[in-house]
């Protein structure tokens, strides 16, 4: 929270501009043309993950909060759970109660029940909790009752289980009568969780706000936070009220909870109608109340890309990010694609979806982030199929010929979705006949539905500098890397993005740590595909796995090694040493283990390795890096005394005094040729091999058992 | 079960004939075409509801039943507790293990953990339970297992609880991965449960059975039974054994359940995909072998009506008896109209769904018994969007002019569906812009969805004998109809129909029965619209309830009062009286209390109130119904001596003597005019009165609070 310690404000006065050869047209006739005039206001940015940006705004604008933690939405539960014991108030003055409920059942329960007594309630939940919700989220909704749930999207188990992210969960519950709000990065979570508990209490229609779990939930990011004033302004005071009144009460007594027989129970469940109807306009008058206070516009369907495009992606949450990121360079080549950003996926509203697609379009990819099996086609395939015939069939179809829609697969359980995978879908839409109940990511040699990627085409910008971690999970590399992004992105005004890939066997297991830092928003989630900068925190890791995949040509390469830099090149395993040598990578090493036992920090290497890093990768000019990183020891060790602060102070100088370049040789070992990748092969012990090595994403559809 | 008593069989070596002026095509590519020759077999006929026929099937196919009990589909866990407890074998000679878990969720827990272990299993429910199921259904399906759940699909609890029938208990699992297969009668439940248990074991997809809860469910109807060697002829051998051979087992172990993570899951979630491109064919196959054996031919989509139908709806459950019953009609009187039966929905092949449709159509009505606000659609309605899209998308469109797709809602918490409604969603499909997104059955009068019924359109055929019995939840009534549907049923060629309305208070209020009986197979799954006989067990009745509102006129009508026939009509409300000589009913007063309490019957009632009605009705010759009951008599009584058996025929030879006919005026009282339903109001008063005299379903929606 705010009001806590460790954030830190930096504020300024200035509206950030898109640098964007597309239009960014505004889409929706429920909202106002033209870009939106921003007041000039503080602006408080920080560094945050998505699960924190939700947390902020649904602590802040809730009384009761039921949780039950479950990956990867656990965090939001823990922060607010933190808050409420802290005293914490929300913008009631009230310090609101959270609750952990013996199951998720329990969880909507508890929330069902508060909700029944006026309370403004919350909860946080994901995948299985999610479904085990189910039975209560009919009744919520039924009885027309406002209220959050926040949802870091992650994939029902299957034939495996899997804590990574998809639309499975929310999907399940897609017929319970809730409003659906995606976001697709972690500046949107924040904003679009005010939109979900304003739009909430308006239209009272129960909401689900949906965002990518283990992309955007854990993805940091720079960000405007919204203040207490932006909350205070978009939340209806006369629909609080209204809600507030609608509690239980002796004084009114109302009766609720009742069995309906089949005289009554249908025309009672049609009077619902008028307001699904409604609640399209009350989001967006929401949208629009925000872009007022904020310059942030968002519609229900957003467009992007080119004015003139005939083809056109429509997909929600972070996929959006990657697919505008694809734009952006697939437009300045000249080709006519775009996408529609899909916000508000239920109530649907098929008119402002049809308002934001260009009158151009010929194809229409619809990319879903789930899998039915048996089913007809994915859900958002089949809504904006049925918009798409309506329309046609309709008295004035808007467009003179049909366009042709597609529907396709991708990112299951956090399947890596890249604008190579981008445009491999516009590709085939290209195609005379494009291929539709498609996949992308993965290759389907068994039912051949996956399309062709051209893992060469790759994004990364040349202002942006990466830097890839290979760390253990209790090793401190994450946490240096949560300190780095918050000197850069809170100190300076660079803009910073980092993601963390953990093995989801947590701790000891290896985590890499991928950063992004740059001059403009970051819009890349998904991980790092050419690094300049590669640091392996534990030398055994160059034997294990293929540390210097992402390494781009020349890039820096940092080990953290007991060895003497003298013969470091020579204990290095030959397999790298090859591609260090065929890389061209400029080799760094530092013995940061001993060095932090010297200073009495016994194993905690992070600060040395977060100099050494800073020393080395240019993101910040060497000497300015340096001071920031002192200056944010005292800040943290200040209260500790002068004693401690020199101490790591001492550190820092002597990681630089200790941080070596080690010579490359120009020629590699006889072996060079060998060190490829072995191709694919579906033997069982192959495919544990090459598991185990990380190879898994390369393995088809065939290797697996069913 | 055939094993234990109270079941007659009637054998009979005949092939049943349709008497149907429409065509019956054979549609499915996937199955021969032409009328399926049947060799002539030993046919057992009984009466049953559809749980006891699921229930027949579902535990001669089952070793493990993991049951826990809910409305309406109570029955069959019931059923199977019962005869496990007299060790009726199964079919392959052991007897199934029945085990009552502490709820849903640990039913389909129970049932998870058996399948792996290599068990034939099965389960039982309905609404809120199969919700609670649902995160073992996902794991059932991912894992490729086969088992059938046998579902009386009932309403899901949202503005108020249900305890009757719709779809949207069922639409909240379609995203699962299960195969459903909709039965729309209680033979159909016999033929398409024996599909499901052999379909799952050849496709290792697993089953949901699917009927109308609180109508297939509980409705009695004369069906052939399947006997064991049907049984045994169409469940796979070889499938069986693979099943059982994929047991866990220390012999070849093997891991499941395990957790993926992002560089597997997708390309394993997607190994499935031949399993469920195989499963129709594997369904049609079946149902091809079943016809083979019965003669009873059904395909995964059934087109009824004029091989040139322009206008075509497309529906599943009991609606598509009602339907069919009215293309009867509607086709004798030239109209251009049929329907396609969905029998599996999921997986759905739109292929086998376009090979049933004419290619005479021109609009396509699909009806929904569920209701998803905020959706692009209901869910069957967005398939056949789908389908229509990409057939008109495809390379050669099978359709010259893409069909117009309409879609509405009907029947919710098993609001009635009648002939009239299904002749008003044809009539609107005539005109020039049909209604979308429709509801019929209700009076919509706020957001005007709902389509315009001529409820004087009424199908209830000449030869048909309609009987309408009021009674009290525990006062024999329903237990007297169900023998009399026995009798006739199985004593006689005749076919019978009963379906019992029980207030969802259950005992101790109203039951109304509704009993047909007719030379021909009865599609009719609705209430009585025009009785020939009522029947009022309680007197007090006519002063509270509309006892007459279905009596057509000129039927009789039987009284049990306490009063003397000299002085009954006085004693009747004047209400009464004037509908009587308006409808010129013949009136019958038996003193039934008095007669049971003469012959040390107490206050049951049942015997003498099932004389008064064969003596009356008219549905088998006076001489020849007595004689039917007092056989039944000496079968049921026999064993508790003659005595007993002597005491009931001299109550039968009493009620005859006591049967009085009542002479009806010519003319009524002057209140006549008065006697009228008042016209809708929606004072909250007049709705709670309305509500109590069983006038709810007259009231339009803007009658409820929301």
């Amino acid at each position: 929270m705010p009001d806590t310690t460790e954030r830190r404000a930096r504020t300024r006065k200035a509206a950030r501009t898109e640098d964007s050869p597309m239009s960014q047209t505004p889409n929706s006739s429920l909202s106002p043309a033209g870009a939106v005039p921003r007041p000039a206001r503080e602006i408080r940015q920080l560094c945050l993950e998505g699960n924190d940006a939700a947390a902020h705004v649904a602590y802040r604008a809730s009384e009761v909060i039921a949780i039950y933690p479950i990956t990867p939405s656990s965090l939001m539960g823990e922060l607010a759970d933190a808050w409420s014991a802290q005293g914490v108030p929300n913008l009631f003055g009230t310090t609101p109660r959270v609750i952990e409920m013996q199951s998720e059942g329990g969880a909507a329960g508890a929330v069902h029940g508060a909700l029944q007594a006026g309370a403004l309630c919350t909860t946080f939940t994901s995948s299985q909790g999610l479904l085990l919700m189910i039975p209560n989220m009919y009744k919520i909704a039924g009885e027309l009752t406002s209220t959050v749930f926040h949802i870091a999207a992650r994939t029902v188990a299957t034939h495996a289980l899997s804590i990574f992210g998809d639309h499975s969960d929310v999907m399940a519950t897609r017929q319970t009568g809730w409003a659906m709000l995606f976001s697709s990065s972690v500046q949107e979570i924040m904003d679009l969780a005010l939109v979900s508990h304003a739009s909430t209490l308006e239209a009272r229609v129960p909401f689900l706000h949906v965002f990518d779990g283990f992309r955007t939930s854990h993805e940091i990011q720079k960000i405007e936070m919204l203040s207490d004033d932006d909350l205070r302004a978009l939340l209806p005071p006369a629909a609080m009220r209204a809600h507030r009144e609608r509690a239980l009460s002796p004084d009114h007594p109302v009766v609720r909870g009742t069995a309906h027989n089949p005289d009554t129970y249908f025309q009672a469940r049609e009077a619902v109608n008028p307001f699904y109807l409604a609640t399209p306009a009350h989001v967006q008058r929401l949208m629009d109340a925000l872009a007022a206070r904020t310059g942030r516009q968002y519609h229900l369907f957003d467009y992007v890309g080119a004015p003139d495009a005939e083809r056109v992606i429509v997909a929600m949450g972070s996929a959006c990010e990657t697919i505008e990121t694809t734009l952006d360079a697939l437009v300045k080549r000249g080709e006519k694609v775009g996408a529609v950003k899909v916000r508000l996926f239920r109530p649907f509203d098929a008119r402002a979806l049809f308002a934001a697609l260009p009158l151009t379009t010929k194809v229409i990819s619809v990319l879903d982030r789930t899998k039915e099996p048996g089913a007809a086609g994915e859900p958002l395939y089949q809504d904006v199929v049925t918009a798409v015939l309506e329309d046609a069939q309709s008295a004035s179809p808007r467009f003179a010929k049909t366009p042709r829609v597609v529907g396709g697969r991708y990112g299951l359980s956090s399947k890596e979705f890249t604008p190579a995978m981008v445009k491999a879908v516009f590709d085939d839409a290209a195609r005379p006949t494009p291929m539709n109940h498609f996949t992308v990511g993965i290759v389907d040699d068994v039912t051949h539905t996956s399309l062709p990627v051209d893992a060469s085409f790759r994004l990364e910008e040349k202002d942006v500098v990466r830097a890839v971690f290979w760390g253990l999970g209790s090793d401190g590399t994450v946490g240096a890397n949560k300190n780095s992004i918050k000197i850069i992105g809170e100190q300076t005004d660079r803009f910073v993005q980092g993601y963390f890939v953990y093995d989801s066997k947590k701790s000891g297991a290896r985590t890499v740590s991928h950063l992004r830092f740059g001059p403009d928003p970051i819009r890349s989630p998904y991980l790092i595909e050419e690094a300049d900068f590669v640091a392996v925190h534990q030398f055994g890791f160059l034997e294990r796995y293929d540390t210097l995949a992402l390494a781009r040509e020349g890039a820096t390469m940092l080990i953290n090694t007991p060895h003497d830099p003298a013969t470091v090149w020579e204990r290095i395993p030959e397999r790298v040493r090859d591609e260090i040598v065929a890389k061209k990578l400029r080799l760094f090493a530092i013995d940061a283990f001993r060095l932090a036992h010297e200073h009495g920090m016994g194993v905690r290497i992070n600060t040395i390795m977060q100099t050494a890093f800073f020393a080395l990768s240019g993101v910040l000019p060497r000497e300015d890096a340096i001071a920031q990183i002192k200056h944010y020891i005292q800040k943290t060790y200040g209260k500790r005394g002068e004693v401690v602060v020199k101490a790591n102070h001492a550190m820092v100088d002597g990681a630089l005094a200790q941080l070596h370049e080690i010579k490359v040789p120009a020629a590699g070992s006889r072996r060079a040729a060998a060190s490829q990748t072995p191709a694919p092969s579906t033997n069982g012990n192959d495919i544990l091999a090459r598991l185990l090595a990380g190879g898994g994403d390369s393995l088809p559809v065939s290797a697996f058992p069913v």
